[in-house]
């Protein structure tokens, strides 16, 4: 890989399944004017050197990729198929058109099940359609290669379902782990995030919620993790960003959308 | 009803199933600084004294919602489940919340059995999670009633698919037709609309599409009905707003997100 090779990330969304604004809300963070009060659902994205990753497609996944013109992805990463993290699926057409082929899409069995059942027609390896969304599945199982990255993922419990976190990693430096909606970390998990540069981890809003993680507990995760430096996500309009920054410590910030991560690859 | 009682058309979205712009198009149209040439999902929403009427939930629901403060849904009408069209679907929890129980929805059979298929959650009477998506569907089969009009579905053909087209009548007056997707209009339809005071239809592009009405269909279409006045929808990237409005003879237009009609209910 080329000197000065990076990987570059985008918070594409940081919000709660009912993002913030939420509809019809009158509360002073729905109201906010501070670009960093406006949190589409949760997604990153990720670019090396040799690829774009996408992870979830939000029902906002078209305003998403115009607004940081993100307008190549290589192979989509899937954390869960709960509607906040999946029904921009079909936008996933222009991405194929774009590419030129079908696009790998990596995910549970239960996500990739779930994702068939809605989008089956994407599935059809035998009926493509130019200009529609085609896909290939890969059932995740353990760490795998993409764009230079080592990506490992890690079963976190979410409520009735599992969700998956991932790791990236790059020549055995932990740099990214995204862990977007979970409601406690196993030990496991923390194994293969010891130490991690940057942890990106729910922490919905301060009191507890019966499948997330809240503010309280994502810093305790990142603190048992060792994380160097962790950011709440999926946030909810309990607080407003400056106001929720204001409340954490050293070495905890919160993501907004269109923040930017960057880390060397060398 | 009031005197002044009006009823009021938003256009929610007017876009083809991409929406304008196309991500990572580096055509003029998707460069567009008009704020006309951005287009989100084919949507209306209508207001009368007596409710709001939401048609089809795009992806871009919530943001539809926030940017035409669309606070106050009472039923929805959904013309077909291509995604496009359903997408943004779980978003309707905030309007069963601020509704305080779940929302009626219409469709046909066909839609309805798709709908269920993928938010199966939102179908099940006998477990409501507050906060949750929760609907009553409600099978069109004819003329029903709703917010003090008439609504008569039309069955009209898209490619292997019929959709179902919404004619708005107050005290026999037929005011509205909506007709988002549709490859001809069947004689019925024709009958059903004949003389109406405004026509929103298909009128995908020039040339043709084996799914969609083009421009000069949809025109046709329309002159066949003998709308007072017609307006096209579901554009694609082909012809900026400025450009299409200027192609077009007297009595037809162009819808564009964030459009009003009003009609008075006398």
């Amino acid at each position: 890989m080329a000197q000065n090779a990076k990987l570059q990330v985008t918070v594409l969304g940081s919000g709660t399944s009912q993002g913030v604004p939420m509809i019809g809300c009158p509360c002073p963070v729905c109201r906010s004017t501070d670009p960093r009060d406006n949190r589409t659902r949760s997604s990153i994205f990720l670019r090396t050197p040799e690829a774009g990753l996408l992870v979830d497609t939000t029902p906002e996944l078209r305003v998403q990729a115009l607004r940081e013109k993100v307008d190549h992805v290589d192979a989509v990463l899937f954390t869960h198929a709960h509607a906040d993290h999946v029904m921009g699926f079909d936008d996933l057409r222009r991405f194929c058109d774009l590419l030129g082929g079908p696009l790998p899409i990596y995910g549970s069995p239960e996500t990739l099940q779930t994702l068939e059942r809605t989008f089956y027609y994407a599935f059809n390896p035998k009926k493509t359609v130019p200009g529609y969304v085609h896909v290939v599945p890969h059932t995740v199982t353990g760490p795998f290669a993409l764009g230079g990255l080592t990506i490992t993922p890690m079963t976190v419990p979410h409520g009735a379902v599992q969700t998956t976190g991932f790791l990236f990693s790059h020549r055995g430096r932990r740099m990214l782990a995204y862990l977007s909606d979970c409601q406690s970390v196993p030990p496991e998990a923390v194994d293969l995030m010891r130490g991690v540069e940057v942890l990106i981890i729910d922490g919905l809003r301060d009191h507890p919620h019966p499948t997330h993680l809240n503010v309280q507990g994502a810093i305790a995760a990142a603190r048992t993790i060792g994380a160097k430096q962790a950011y709440l996500t999926h946030q909810t309009h309990d607080k407003s960003h400056a106001e929720r920054e204001r409340g954490l410590p050293a070495g905890i910030g919160v993501v907004y959308d269109g923040m930017k991560l960057e880390f060397d690859l060398e």
